[in-house]
């Protein structure tokens, strides 16, 4: 990567719990009152990568929401996400990224074509480049999960996807996949940090491919599935038979909110839901519960319950209770994922980074969910970049 | 391998849980009443590899204990180890094994020079070899954990060892250790499946170079220390400091009863915090306790409880429960042991078999403690056998 | 209680994991080969109290499956919840209390007005009474649990009951109710020991009355919520404000099976629910969920988070996990409530007895949930029979 | 208690974070800024005692230690006991509270005989009462926990104990029961929160008795054991025989450092093996582990592990996890004693409090451990004050 190059990272969702924890960490990295603890790219096994430094990255995006940065940074700080001290350090540069968040795409409140819709934030992410002379603008969907999305034959077709998004009678696509369609127009990479649809219809993965675009996604992955990836390979490895394994996930925030309506909650369990028999095979029992429990806030709690046989049928278990600030754990993965795909465009690469696996729950373009075996792919990958 | 070789496995603590479920599963797996399950060499990773059939293996053993073979099955079966089906499967083959089994070394009985008894241990194995023509006799030891071994200067130096142990006044090798240098003086290949000094100290390694014989060790990674190598790396890979890893291991049999006693445990906490170090560094505070609570019976129970660091010094932590019977989970280890020692004692390795590593606490001649990477090795080896 | 009396015990779903456990126990009581351990009638505190013992009790019961109970006392030793030897003991005892056994009421496969079946039921019970010179016998429902049933105008009124039951047209009443009204028309106390309407209907109960009838329930108290129950009040007494308290219970056997269709566990669910929010308010947070894991077999786990809040506001958690088989925490519970209302019939007691929700997760005629009081009051109730 | 009448509470260990905590509180509540969860004295049940108001308590104490009140209080609330905004409500408050804490008692560093500095510590406390007009002082031992403390012929006898307090060669009592000591010459009912030694040695309670003064103690119950206190009495009303019951406590603060000494880590394992084997007998296999665990900060987390037996022999098992804060679970019990204490003193009572057994591990004077029970004892003693 050229040095002096400067990269935006453009978040849908600008003003929610990890796009906001994901500014004040770049900011508290920058100012030198954190280290670089959750950053994965931080650790000596990147340290030749040719990475953008935290000085080169600058934070803008869409939202549809109003709150400003700061009260929102403040919530958290309240909620234990982070020390009031590194919140009061980062106040002010908080109002700069504050500055570059624009008005985001709801299809209750707009009207007209989704194709005016389209060119309107696409022009948002180029205004953005333009005014900060950025290389790049990295596009990364934090936004809050959408109900899954039903098929439709236009998200096979790109020309007939563009047909429909022009006719104003028509809204083809869901928000996500709409803004992942405005990124690739604006020559941005496009990272899905969401179980919902973004870029994984098919017509706009071809158009990443045609416009030499980089993509990753999606759903990223930190913690019930983290720990599902990491231990279901152990079972393979020992031979050890799972027969069940269950989980309950308590969470509060907004994403307790969003989850508890079953619709919603159905892309994220079918996510969940797909690394496990990807892992274990079809035959394991798996009950899967997401329950909104206002009161914990920010913290996510999650019991899984894994029942196994081994040697001469004996039945054994494992339980485990996962407990850890649900931003706190995103936010870096979001700066992680931004510098990777940055060297990627910045190499010449695109279509689906099969490498950023590492990442996510459901890695687009890959079926490796082992965690040891994603881990040792990003290294040698990002090694050659 | 060439075909119709037979393979014996002596067991030092033949009489023991874990002796006594291998027993039960080995025959079993012959009898065709069980599947494979828990069984690492029968995984279809390692179809191709010359390892000796169930057919091919007789067993054999030393015990200072005469309960007979099927009593103690029994009552492995009363306690929930294996089903009364098995048992009553296998009844008349363990009496078979269990004219196989010969009167163990122990200290305080024993009079004379420690070179008599290791010649007689010695003995026991080579007649064992000659009455079932079999083409070699692997030695495990699965006896009771010994406390640690204070160390000697003949340790070091196999003259000099062979010079004390000709002196009936002196007792300079633990128990462990002489059975492992009978092993070798009869040209058997040896694996230390607990935490005792057996064959690491340097003159019997030396010796089992010398005569060209293979050994691995040590202490088998069953329960709790396989999932912290498990989930150790998760933690580096994601970057999360990992600030304290506390830990309980509650557990009945005699395995509680042995490590009831401090000084005995201490080989057992030692081997398992070497690890822990080795995977996070020094400075993760990291308590460890072993109880023994009888009324437990065979089942082992594990708490564990870690606490991490991420974002921002974001705190968080995770719980887990690991509940198993402990016999079940090592024995069908000692059979995959014996089959992998056979096929590279075979073709002609010896020294320590690194790649054995993954079955191990402490694994002998490596300090690669990451699962992970200890399965991918072992995979990589076993193929090129 | 007169001496020399004898009482039967009557279980509708007499072939099921909790009546089957119920036989093995009462016949291994009898027989000398196991103690009291979870049988409360043993304790001490009751040890004046003239309850009829396990000599003078008989069994039998309806079913509307005709596997032997010696067969499933088979796969229930299989399964753990008591072992082989308590088995071979009581095998032959099995018979005797099978030929007590009759076919119970269907709604899917009987003809006619639902009038003809209850007089069949009384007249089984009647028979039974007569066969055995009993001087009562005390009906217990523990069939599989019933879809919440739904309100009908005849439920509030015993003629329009009696009524609507003469007519072939109609089916007014859940099995369960069918069979306590059949109970009490043979003149026989009643216990609802699951969470279906059984006797809980206005008019059944006015019946009760009328006969001078004694009788209990609703779903008894083993588990997660019996654990509920004796929390709660800790948190109240403490001024400690629970602010969510979030449950998953994983089953297996056919009560997982039973409450995997979502309309019956909404029985249970409710059930569950109504105990929380007596004892600490509606404004707790409190998800609930209940899985059928059926590799678990007869064993049930259940983990509980509680998220309470304390002094200055701080945020304090507990979380639970209880693993056990519901058959044997269940069937005591079945010989000491047929106990204890054998002894308050015979002291001339009818209606509702409060005194023995400490048995109950959903005490009829009683809104006294704290299992604390519950003892309290059972002690004292017992002691002046 | 006449009206207008103000109470004193003297801390020892006034700078700990226990007492800091709860200055904090007394602050919070007097200026509104807090409710009153967590102090027992606010529940209904208690409205009509003749307790104390907030505004009629005055702080003070002894502490060895010099770090001022505020900036503890600053630490207690970066590390989660409390928030920001309650801090900086009760900031000048606590500078209050700090001009009224004098020197403690240190056996290393006084010279002169024991009799000289309680006549000190006396004067301090007679002082404190003066300045602020107060009807009474309530000492409350907050300290470090001590070792135990052997025991001596003097402890038994009044008479022997003064004379030799008045000899400067010796050190008979403990710092503790020094403190318990002065407190009783200064007039004031004195309150052991802690397991050390403190008012519990024979010739001290017959002090208090002579004097007229009321006492209570040992050792706060906030955590693990208030939970085996509540859980216990549950498996004794089933007739459950809990078979072990296993435990492990992690803590940071100055707790866990203080325990991180086995010898002193007896007093606090003796004070709560105690409770367990009152509960259910000493037929209970019951290891207990208090680990240091720095990183932890002020929060305190255990793990218990219950196995018990019920029917025909069931074995079955509960665990559970208790997370909080230790200050904030202590802090508001120092306040209700301080009430409660304040309220029988006023009424005449003097010797042990035995109702107060329900803030207890070691009730002085009274051997019921069941917390139901303790809290029907509390609330009826309170009711009739």
């Amino acid at each position: 990567m050229p040095a002096q190059e400067r990269t935006g990272i453009w978040l849908i969702g600008a003003r929610g719990s990890v796009a906001t924890t994901a500014a004040v960490g770049l900011l508290a990295l920058r100012a030198g009152v954190t280290g670089g603890g959750g950053c994965v790219s931080e650790l000596p096994a990147f340290a030749e990568v040719p990475l953008p430094g935290w000085d080169d990255l600058v934070l803008g995006g869409h939202d549809i929401v109003h709150t400003p940065l700061e009260k929102r940074a403040e919530q958290l700080a309240h909620a234990g996400v982070f020390g009031h001290s590194v919140f009061s350090a980062v106040r002010s540069g908080l109002a700069e990224v504050d500055a570059e968040i624009r008005d985001g795409y709801h299809p209750a409140t707009h009207t007209g074509a989704q194709a005016d819709a389209a060119a309107r934030l696409t022009a948002d992410i180029r205004a953005f480049a333009d005014r900060h002379d950025l290389a790049r603008v990295v596009v990364v969907n934090v936004s809050s999960t959408e109900a899954p999305c039903p098929h439709l034959p236009e998200h096979e077709d790109l020309d007939a996807l563009e047909a429909a998004l022009a006719d104003p009678a028509r809204a083809v696509l869901p928000s996500s996949s709409l803004s992942a369609y405005a990124a690739l127009k604006a020559g941005s990479p496009y990272v899905e940090f969401t179980p919902s649809a973004g870029i994984t219809l098919p017509a706009l993965r071809k158009l990443a491919e045609r416009e030499g675009l980089p993509y990753a996604g999606c759903d990223g992955k930190t913690g019930e599935t983290l720990l599902r990836t990491v231990l279901a390979p152990m079972f393979s490895a020992r031979a050890l038979k799972v027969r069940s394994w269950a989980g309950t996930n308590l969470l509060g925030g907004g994403d307790g909110e969003t989850l508890a309506d079953p619709v919603t909650a159905n892309s994220k369990l079918e996510s969940k839901a797909r690394g496990l028999a990807a892992l274990l095979g079809d035959d394991v029992t798996a009950p899967l519960h997401i329950d909104n429990v206002p009161d914990l806030g920010e913290i996510k709690t999650a019991w899984d319950h894994v029942s196994f046989e081994g040697f001469l049928g004996a039945r054994m278990n494992l339980q485990f209770t996962w407990t850890g600030y649900d931003s706190a754990l995103a936010a870096p993965l979001i700066l992680d994922l931004a510098r990777f795909v940055t060297a990627a465009h910045a190499g010449g690469q695109s279509g689906a980074l099969t490498e950023l696996g590492f990442f996510f729950k459901d890695p687009l373009g890959s079926d490796e969910h082992r965690f040891a075996e994603q881990t040792a792919r990003l290294v040698a990958w990002a090694g050659a970049l």
